[in-house]
């Protein structure tokens, strides 16, 4: 639980920061300006997903195929990051998924009202990126991104890029 | 475990993107810049100390004088956030505190060779910051300052600024 805490508050902070940062580079902010900043964030989830597969699979079976690795980016994975399984997994079996939380964790801090739905991607570039490294380190080269349309439930799409 | 985990990957990830985006903007790092990207870290953790001291002691009973009060952060809050409890404790009984953990948990992901040794500043600024921040929201203003001298083992300072 305090850990959970901790990690919540220091993810705030982190976002916060990265956007602050780039504010008082350039003044008011435009699209790029937030494109650099969600970049930057995806790209530090990113080393971070790789590092946590490293440990999660440790022990792990190999996996049989690409939906298998789904199966468990949506269950071991996502229980032991972001504290609950996935409500839903869609996918279209030619490499693009849908994962769907209800509750993302990331999401519960902020308020539920409207008025935050445009700050939700900022709190999941993160996110994304942690998503994508770590089936990068499964072997998966992919394109995340996410989709907030009723706080806070989050949907996050896959497209895995074949070779 | 995970969320441990998680934390102090992110923790990592923020120290280091905190100490290279100082660098790209001047080029090499001097004093200057490294004191710049300490007092960042130090300001982050400061507002995690405030969060997480609220959560902590919502159902706390009062605490009856200063030194009751650094025992609960040496115990109780040390182990939440740390992990562990302080395993020492000392105080000259005029506002000042040395705290030595044995085991910094931010410490143990670091080589306990020699070479981290000049790095390990770095990774101390947030959790100055977080103690500084749990200090002052229970009405103690200080400064704190750490001290590595055999990895992983680290002090911490903690002199409570008299009105």
């Amino acid at each position: 639980m305090a850990d959970g805490v901790l990690f919540e508050f220091l993810h705030m902070e982190m976002v916060s920061h990265v956007f602050k940062d780039q504010q008082s580079t350039n003044g008011e902010m435009n699209n790029k300006d937030r494109a650099v900043c969600t970049s930057v964030l995806e790209g530090m989830g990113f080393r971070v997903g790789q590092g946590l597969i490293e440990r999660f699979t440790r022990d792990s079976p190999s996996f049989k195929d690409e939906l298998d690795i789904m199966k468990f980016i949506c269950k071991d994975f996502w229980t032991q990051v972001f504290r609950r399984q996935v409500d839903n997994l869609r996918t279209n079996h030619q490499g693009t998924y849908v994962l769907q939380d209800n509750k993302f964790v990331l999401l519960t801090q902020l308020s539920s009202g409207k008025q935050y739905l445009d700050d939700a991607p900022k709190y999941l570039a993160y996110s994304c990126g942690v998503i994508r490294g770590a089936l990068s380190s499964l072997g998966l080269d992919s394109v995340v991104t996410a989709e907030v349309s009723l706080m806070p439930s989050c949907k996050f799409q896959v497209v895995i890029q074949k070779l």
